[in-house]
């Protein structure tokens, strides 16, 4: 697998694909991952599957190319078409527990990239613990730290999906070397979390890490939220990471607090800049402390992996997700997707778990997509679906292949 | 409605359809219902409502056709397509109560159609009660002799799909003038049940209304099994209809009786014929007794409703039922539109609410079927699938001939 995807990255392989153009029937199979069912790698090949043995299209060519936003599976996604190792480090956990987090070196030895869940992610705090006042990004720094250790890399990709915290990245930066102190001027102990953002009034920033040069680092953002206000960090996502209305208007103020702090500093305005509020203000935080760039997660990804290269002479595109709806179109992988079909001229569709809240496809059509079906064989229960998730994909892309070739001629 | 599809019946009419072949696209939706959530008249509708929202097919003219296999909806879909005016009668129920069943004059005001299920059928009877030991078919019998009595009328269509019966076609045959008799030569009461059939000793045809002409009855046939034997009317379907193995014992001893009278009669030989096990032996009766013509329920209705003149100019088919799976290949709606389908060269794609049991597209290739889709937008129970069915339809429509369409020029 990790051959095949390789070649993607070369020009000369670019080349190869446009020569295999001849090849009947070539269809890209490019989905996200299908949260709580199928990482996207194992979604890609289930298509695959379901693509050759259509009726029909024996003889297509099936390329796969697992995508993600910057939310789970981004370190799995880009290991999968860029090969490369994966690293272990122990951490600060969410809770400030202790963790073992994996990293990556891309197979090119410049990239790192890091998944900001892995050391402060949702799913690492139990329900009940669940509160972004009490969550803390320290692990995150660790881990750039980690990659700033490594020999050889240039550039560190983070991803910023399914974060536990609302700390505006005050524990990332105190990790990279950021000394906080309150409005009494008493230092702010490691790891800083969430509910500390409310006492801050000072910092020192002489110990930052000297090698976070400006663009070193890239926030790979799944949202397109900024920090503060009705659509930022706080109100918009806290709530689903636990906190309640309180907590909420607690979190708005300790962020809006540390956005003057670093306006004060000369370290930018983030209020309202774009993206600035992905994972609970660390986007923020890595672009005012250490210069990062904040970055359509999908549009990196797409990239990285070299999707332009794969749909090189390309028929059709099989993207998918777990839940396809409004939200999809703004900057997530399907969008991401259809756009470079659409500019192709190649019909891009989607084969989701979920598409009750689709929009019609009259009014996707403009936007690239083609079709929108779920894998739902009939009615049944969530876990009936995503117990089976493979093989009703691997079904419903048989189908659409057989729909959508019947009657074509080959190029 | 009436006016647009009663001229698929007339010659001219059909010439109008192959002029009007320059429409951009030609969709025809032509599904069996949906049992349960749908007739096929709403199911057509809603297909149709989705191929004209579909991108790209804004100008396609859609043809609606409301087909049935001679099951549930075997008169509305008939009446839909010749128009004619419903007829009720009082009969004798299922279990002997009195009953308003409808029957049809169609337009041509030649042709009757009864559905045998009006009478006799699964729904008329409550769950605890149901037993085809205690079941008649003699209201069948008073709604063919209505049939008989009504001036004009040159054919009765019987709609045998839905029986709550398994009495051979006994209490038809009372009904229609045909006197039985146990082994000591005592009369047998009317209404005859399925029980009677193992006392059964004699008959006496000499009442047997005169006006059946052979040829002048026509059974529709939604099943092919035959009287006797593990495929029989008694061991296949009795047990749905409430039976105990030692009912349907019971049921198939008497079935044997009966056709040994029949053979000894010279009324034929009926254990083996095909769908001579339809609606529990009903078919079998009607043929040895009154000289009916057992066919494909699905084969005359596509005939009737004018199938074949609805294709003309026709690029894409959408059938569909409310389960698609390997039995749906045997004679019903859905393969008989499919083989049309065929002949002709114009993919049929089938839309079900449920396609979990279905055979894998490319085995149904061969046989017309270019796609196979489940309405289910995601993971749902039945009846939020049933409740919404028309508009899951409509959109998997839309998406379906989005998709299909997608690229293709007109013709």
């Amino acid at each position: 697998m990790k051959r095949t995807t390789e070649k993607l990255f070369n020009h000369e392989n670019q080349e190869g694909h446009r020569e295999k153009a001849c090849a009947p029937w070539v269809v890209v199979c490019a989905p996200d991952s299908f949260k709580g069912s199928l990482s996207a790698g194992r979604a890609a090949e289930a298509m695959a599957r379901g693509v050759r043995r259509a009726a029909g299209v024996r003889d297509a060519e099936v390329r796969c190319v697992a995508l993600a936003d910057g939310g789970e599976g981004t370190l799995a996604a880009l290991l999968r078409a860029r090969g490369g190792q994966t690293r272990r480090r122990r951490v600060c956990g969410p809770l400030g527990e202790t963790r073992l987090a994996r990293w990556a070196v891309l197979g090119d030895g410049r990239t790192a990239v890091i998944e900001m869940a892995e050391a402060a992610g949702l799913p690492l705090v139990p329900p009940e613990k669940r509160n972004p006042l009490r969550t803390t990004t320290y692990g995150v720094g660790e881990l750039i730290r980690a990659a700033l250790d490594e020999p050889g890399i240039e550039r560190i990709l983070i991803g910023a999906g399914g974060s536990a915290t609302c700390d505006g990245g005050l524990g990332a930066a105190q990790a990279l070397g950021v000394v906080f102190f309150d409005a009494a001027g008493r230092r702010i102990p490691e790891p800083a979390r969430g509910r500390d953002l409310q006492r801050l009034g000072g910092m020192d920033l002489s110990g930052l890490d000297p090698r976070l040069a400006r663009g070193r680092l890239c926030v790979l953002c799944d949202v397109t939220n900024p920090l503060l206000g009705r659509r930022g960090a706080a109100r918009t996502f806290a709530p689903q990471k636990g906190a309640s209305p309180q907590d909420v208007e607690q979190l708005e103020e300790g962020l809006k607090r540390l956005a003057r702090l670093w306006r004060r500093a000369g370290l930018g305005v983030w209020e309202r800049a774009r993206c600035a509020g992905a994972a609970g203000g660390l986007a923020a935080g890595l672009a005012a402390w250490c210069g990062a760039e904040l970055a359509s997660g999908t549009e990196i990804i797409l990239d990285v992996v070299g999707l332009d290269a794969a749909l090189a002479g390309a028929r059709l595109i099989l993207t998918g997700e777990g839940a396809f709806n409004a939200q999809s179109l703004d900057g997530k992988v399907v969008s991401g997707v259809a756009a470079r079909g659409r500019s192709r001229g190649i019909p891009v569709v989607v084969l989701a778990g979920g598409v009750a809240q689709s929009p019609p496809v009259a009014t996707l059509r403009p936007l690239g997509i083609h079709g929108v079906f779920s894998l739902t064989p009939g009615p049944m229960t969530e876990p009936e679906a995503m117990g089976d998730a493979a093989k009703w994909l691997e079904r419903l892309a048989a189908n659409v292949a057989a729909l959508y070739f019947s009657g074509r001629r080959p190029l």
